[in-house]
Order: C-alpha cells, then sequence, then structure tokens
C-alpha cells in the first residue's frame, strides 16, 4: 500500500503523540514566570529543559543564549541543500502568572488533560505551540525520508515575551549573523476558531507602564483630614477616567499621530469571517460590546490602538473598612500599538498627558516597560502562500486572513533581519491566554505539528520563485 | 504642708504613674482589630482584660456585655449621694488594622516609649484615652478622701468602632436601662495641639460603602480583546473621578439635602484659634490644601460633608505587569456626614447615583456598613463649661473650643439615652490616628488622667445650676 506524504505525516504524528504529551506536560510543570523575579530560576530550568529536548529532538546546535534578564534557546539544523532558504521559527518558553486562587479548576502548574484538551499555564501562550514543531520537524523528515529539513532550519525560543520583551531587541542585534534568516515564522498567535483556520497577517505593538501617585507621607485619618487635601486614589481614578474621551478615543493628546487606516481589501478580509458577536462576547466572558466610536469589533481588537487599565491600586483593599486617605496609588496601563505609531513617540505623549492631569499636592512618577512594534505581513507577499498551504492541507480546507490583537516582538526580528514576518498559530480564542483554565485543544495542537511537518517542503521547493 | 486637691491629685498621679504605663503597654499588645475577622479572639481577649481591670481599679459592677459582634464592656460605681448626677464615660477597645510593613519604625502591638511618646496601635485611638481614666478616678478618690467617685460613674467601651459600631445602637437600645446618664462623656477625640488645650463641640458621622465592579467572568487578554469589551477597572475609575465636581463639591444628587451651615459664632470659635496652614499641613503630611470651594480648611474638615476614596483595587497590582482586562474591580468609599444629615438618605442617594454611573456590560453591587450619625454638642449647653474648667486646671490655661472631623456612635447615645453629649479627649493631630506610628504624648495622657480626676467633683458641684 503507497502512502501519500501527507498520510505518513499522520501515521508518524499518531505513532507519536503520546510521548510528545508526555514531554510537553513536563515542560509545563516548570512556572517558567518572567514576571516575577523569585521565578527566575525556573525560566532558566525551562531553557535548559527546551535546549536539552531539541537536542534530543536531532537538532546539531544547541545553546542557551543568556540575557541581562531571562535566556533564550537557539537551535540550528542546517539543511543538505546549501542554496535551501533559511527560516526562523521565533516563540517564547516563558508566561504569565498565575495562581490557583484566581480561579484555576486546577493547579496552573500541574498541566490536565480533561475534555481533550490539556489544562496549564502556558499550554497555548507559548510553550505548545513551540512544542509542535519539535515533532513537527520530525514527521516533515520521516515522511520524507529526509536526515535533514528541507530549509535551513533555525528556532529562537525567548524567555521575557511576558515581560514585554526587555533584551530581546539587543540579543537580535548582537546575534544579527546566527540568526540570519529568509524569513521568520512566528509560532505565538492564534487562529478564528476550530472550524475557520486561518493566518494572521500582523500583530499590535505595546507600550507599557506604571504611574504611581504619592499624597500624603503616609496614611492619614478621613476624618481627621478628609475633604481638605489630594488623595492619590481619586488622582489615580481620575487619570484612568480622562484616559478615553466620549466617544471611547484615547484621549492622549498625539497619541493617534501617524496611525496607518485600514484598505478596502482588509475590510474585505475582515467581512470574510464568520464573525457572530454574540459569539465573540462569550469567547471574550464580557456582557457587552465597548469601543471606539465608528469602528467594528474586529476593527477594534485587530486594527485599531487602545489604552486599557491592567490594574489600579491605592490604599485598604482588605476585609471591612479602614478610614483612611492613602499615601499612595497606582495605575498599571498598556497601550496597544498599531502601524504607522512609534512607541517611543507614544511613551512622551503619555509623560506629557501624566504630568498634565496630576493635581497639585500629589507627586507621581511613570515608569515605562520596553515597549514592542507593531507589525505588519504584507497582504500580497508570496511566502503567505507556503504557509496558508501547508495549514489548508493539515485542517483539509481553505484558510482565511485575520490579524492579531496581542503583541509580540515580531517587528524587531523583521527590522534587524531584514527578513518578512509570517505567522503560524492554532491557539483559538477561548484557550484562555493570561487567563485562569488557559488550555490548548488536543486536537489542534496536533494540526500544528501537522502543519509543520508540511510548511518546510513547501517552502523549500516555492521560495526561488517567491522571491 | 497643707496640700491643695490640685497638687494632691498631681501627686497620686506621679506615684502611679509608671504602674499605670505598664498596664497600658499590656493592654495595647492585644491586637484588637476589630476589621479582621481572624483578630476576633484578640478583640474577645481586650474586652476580658479591661473587665478585670475596672474590678481592680474599684468598680463594684464590671460586666462583658457580647453582642452579634464584638463584646463591649460596661461598669458602674455608684456615688454616695444617691442624688448625684449620673455620667456615662464612652470610649472603645478595639483598634484599626495595622503592619509593620505599613511604614510603623517598631511592631504596632509591641509599645515602646521613645523621647517621652508611647508608639502602639491604639495608643491614642483609644486605648489610652479610656485608660486615663482609670488612673483618674482613682486619682480623684485619693485626693478627696472618698471611697466611691463623686457623681454616679459608668463605663461602656465599645469593641465594634472602628468597624463602623455595627451593633452599638441595638446594644444601647437594649441596655438603656442600665446605661441611663444624665450626660455622656466621650473619650475618643482630640484637641487643638499641645499648647492650645481645647473641648470638642461636634463630630462627624459616617457612611461607608464598597462597591464591587463585575467585567469578564475572568481575567481576559488586553491584546485579544482589549478596546472592544468594558473594562471594570475603569469603570470604577469613573465612578471615582464623578464623585466629585470639579469645584471639588461631592457631585451625587442629594448628597448636600438638609446640610446645617456653619453660624457667626461657630465661625467666630473657628477664628480664635491659632490656625496655621502650613503647619496643618505638615501634621497631615500632605502637599497641598484641596478641598470644597468657598470654604476654608477647618471648615471643611470640621464642619462640610466629604467624599473621600478610601481604597481602590482591580487587576494586576505586583511587580513587572500581566496584560489583562481584569474581571472585577472595587472602591472603598467613605463619607463624613454633619448635623442635618441622614445617612439611610445618603446611602439612597449615593446607590441611586451608583446604578446611574456604572456602563453596559459592567455588573455591580453596593455594600454599606452600618452608619454614624452626626453629633453636636449645643454651645450654650451649661455642662460644657465643667468640661472646660477641669481641662483648663490641668493644662493651667483656658481652653477654646474645636470640632472633631472623625466620628463616633455619641449621637446614637444621644438620641437613645437622652442625654448631653460632652467631648473630653486628649490626644493631638500628630498622633497618627489610622496610620503608621500612632503614639500617645506622655505628658498629655497625664493630662488626661488630671482632667478626668477634676471632672467629677466639678460636674458634681455644677450639675443641678446648670440643669
Amino acid at each position: 500500500m503507497s502512502q501519500t506524504p501527507d498520510s505518513a505525516v499522520r501515521t508518524y504524528i499518531e505513532q507519536h503523540c503520546s510521548a510528545f504529551l508526555d514531554d510537553l506536560a513536563e515542560w509545563l510543570r516548570i512556572p517558567s514566570v518572567s514576571a516575577q523575579p523569585d521565578h527566575a530560576p525556573d525560566v532558566q530550568r525551562s531553557a535548559d529543559w527546551l535546549a536539552a529536548k531539541l537536542l534530543e529532538t536531532g537538532f546539531p546546535t544547541v545553546e542557551v543564549w543568556p540575557t541581562p534578564g531571562a535566556p533564550a534557546v537557539f537551535a540550528h539544523w542546517p539543511a543538505e541543500d546549501p542554496h535551501a532558504p533559511t527560516v526562523l521559527v521565533y516563540g517564547h518558553h516563558d508566561v504569565q502568572p498565575a495562581a490557583r486562587e484566581d480561579g484555576w479548576d486546577s493547579e496552573p502548574f500541574a498541566p490536565e488533560v480533561r475534555d481533550g484538551r490539556l489544562y496549564a499555564r502556558g499550554a497555548a501562550d507559548d510553550k505548545g505551540q513551540v512544542f509542535f514543531h519539535t515533532l513537527g520537524v520530525r514527521a516533515h523528515l520521516a515522511a520524507t525520508g529526509r536526515t535533514a529539513p528541507a530549509v535551513h532550519l533555525k528556532l529562537l525560543i525567548e524567555g521575557e515575551e511576558e515581560s514585554g520583551s526587555p533584551h530581546f531587541r539587543a540579543l537580535v542585534e548582537s546575534r544579527a549573523d546566527r540568526l540570519a534568516a529568509d524569513a521568520v515564522v512566528v509560532s505565538d498567535t492564534g487562529m478564528w476558531s476550530e472550524d475557520t483556520p486561518t493566518v494572521c497577517t500582523g500583530m499590535r505593538g505595546l507600550a507599557e507602564c506604571e504611574i504611581r501617585l504619592y499624597g500624603p507621607d503616609q496614611d492619614i485619618h478621613s476624618g481627621s483630614f478628609g475633604g481638605a487635601v489630594p488623595n492619590p486614589a481619586t488622582a489615580a481614578a481620575r487619570l484612568v477616567a480622562a484616559l478615553h474621551d466620549e466617544h471611547a478615543r484615547v484621549a492622549v493628546p498625539g497619541f493617534y499621530d501617524g496611525v496607518v487606516e485600514l484598505t478596502d481589501r482588509e475590510r474585505e478580509l475582515f467581512a470574510e469571517l464568520p464573525f457572530d458577536e454574540a459569539r465573540w462576547l462569550r469567547t471574550a466572558k464580557s456582557y457587552a460590546a465597548h469601543g471606539e466610536a465608528g469602528h467594528t469589533t474586529l476593527e477594534r481588537v485587530w486594527a485599531r490602538p487602545t489604552a486599557e487599565v491592567n490594574g489600579i491600586g491605592g490604599g485598604y483593599q482588605g476585609p471591612g473598612s479602614k478610614t483612611i486617605i492613602p499615601a499612595s496609588a497606582m495605575v498599571k496601563l498598556s497601550f496597544r500599538l498599531v502601524a504607522g505609531q512609534d512607541p517611543d513617540h507614544i511613551e512622551k505623549a503619555v509623560r506629557a498627558w501624566v504630568d498634565e492631569q496630576v493635581p497639585d499636592g500629589i507627586r507621581h512618577e511613570t515608569v515605562f516597560a520596553a515597549a514592542t512594534r507593531p507589525c505588519l505581513t504584507p497582504l500580497d507577499h508570496p511566502a503567505l502562500r507556503s504557509v496558508a498551504r501547508a495549514m489548508g492541507r493539515a485542517f483539509g480546507t481553505p484558510v482565511l486572513f485575520t490579524r492579531e490583537g496581542g503583541s509580540g516582538p515580531a517587528a524587531d526580528l523583521q527590522e534587524v533581519l531584514g527578513a518578512p514576518v509570517l505567522f503560524l498559530g492554532i491557539s483559538v480564542p477561548s484557550d484562555g491566554w493570561h487567563a485562569p483554565n488557559e488550555k490548548v485543544e488536543l486536537d489542534l495542537l496536533f494540526k500544528g505539528v501537522e502543519t509543520s511537518a508540511y510548511l518546510w517542503g513547501d517552502l523549500a521547493e516555492h521560495w526561488r520563485e517567491a522571491s
């Protein structure tokens, strides 16, 4: 009985899926939370674990690259044909903070399979999506009889994505020769739904800051002093309230400078998607749509810049009451940026706005984290076809095109390496990124493996004609 | 050598001050935080400790009165003359929450004397001020050769004042016959300064609520959903920002209904005080005066109703960042009320305002704690003279008159018992009520003892002519 390459790939995956899941679960048990300093040893452990696993997978070159923060993992598996294209896969091995009491049904770092889903912090964002490439490349070799991939395959899996990738750009710049690639494949995004596989064509950028506001030198009695001195919690609240105008547009002067508006073609592609707002709201676990006037929900999350409060705090938050004017308050803000916006300009505009807003008698400081630039894949770039074809084979249906509201350091890779960025992600919106009960659908995880297994051959075959 | 009663009182106090301070320190070691349920056994311990100490002081009747919350302590020491007036001293044995890491220089529940000050949570608010009456009554007896006080002396020391006295009114109503008194002396206020002894003539009332706002069913990714659904932290902030108008007046419709404005005589009494705004700001540890337009700072804190944010919280407040739209946020508000305002009306007005303000897609609940009514001693009440005279003897200087911005359940006593309320407090604004490093000045503590020692004789002598 002769096998088509597709069925050979599927057979290989079936034979190895159990060991693959065991390995992934082992990795997910490492709480590699880059935002929390006491988890730094775990982030290191996560990098070391991945490096060992990539060696075992067959990559002849595997290196853990230290940074001033958390380490990245680099791997390289050259093709036999020296003229084959070079592809760099990007992902990250760090995860968002998670604690059982946030609302998890099981321990976030004790992976559990329930109803065909693997629940764990990092299952979808991003360990699961990094890891499908390991079985993918093995299936590619097994199905094609090769001993090396059809492309020069490189992996760069960083350890600070969930902290805004503060050292990523410097790392890429200092290792640009090792990372040199003809295309970058980012596996850190999602697709439309289980039934509608899609390829993402852009991500928003991200600028984040914490604004700390200081009032009295210590908490003071709200009876003795209330009503006669400024309250930093009130100042924090007024700042947040002033962030949007009555049209839900960001009210920071200069915020929209340079924003690239959607083209008609992009609007058409959005319109091809089976968007159902009631269903989208269920996925968002939210009870109303609300956003910038004059834009649809999809435009708001994919193509419009936004400002959100990620955290606010000040004064007494425990049980009962404490009648104080608090000494301090703080606000964590994040701004999603779209093509045409410059994070440096945004930082200046926000700082000027905060200085203007904070009232007399309240001292303040604004601390910005490293920013992530927005990123757009040219819609007419021929390499998109390889990704769309590989994914179409895996899913057995033509793929549509989306964008991603989230952010990643893909734009830095595009800029420093001079390579186009493509997105290959198999996560769905209900996967709970950054939320309690994060999970990955096992079916989709293996579609990811399959897509990865098809992609390298397709790219090698079509790259030269495309370029 | 003949002794005047004043010098006899002073000699007695000098002889017993060391044991008195040891006893007070023992009481302050009990963390009787009524707002925190896990301290309930400590609040009970505090009541039991005080009851034993009052028996030791000589009160023939001492009882611990349970409530559905924390217990109160009642004591009664009848005068020999059945026609002597009956005076009820009010105070509280519970304290505000406190933790070393809030900014204390020493453990809040390990009392420490430094530079003539006793530092501990409760040192001034209110254990110190309750306790000075124990040595006060002994000095009164010693100096006058009596075996019982000149008045029928009752004490009611409650255990839930720092939690808004939720069961106090019911307790007073159910025990009204035991508590019956001709006058109530509240020792839970302060005076102008060490150099300017004053008698307080009123306290503000207090209404407190917590508003909880719910957005998504769980924290959701601010990249995937940001800019397209309502954020409960933003809603919380907008609520707080809408609480005051541009004149720093409370913007809740109906809030000022019934407010009794200051009379000219009251304004004159305020003006006699040596008010220095720069100095007041240093005491408030604040950097600007800010409040209702058209009113002075003293008017704002003593005679005007206010709204303050005591706490605000929502989303991620830890180190680094977490790019979420939080599932929930909350705000703790307190409203200080003045004569003429009705807490029930305020609660209705605030609930209606919250319902109006919260946007679509955000669910909310508002929980009110038990309210405290405002209280004003009639300026022309003759019993004020007894308190002013006793305090003038202790301090060796005539006293002036103030009000108190804080709140206490004195108005309930006035209303239920039909007795005038007088304020005898020796704390100063720098004592740090509800703040880190709360302390009491030892000099003033003993002036309190002395005032208490003079008061009962003066009241017995002048009461009948005054009534």
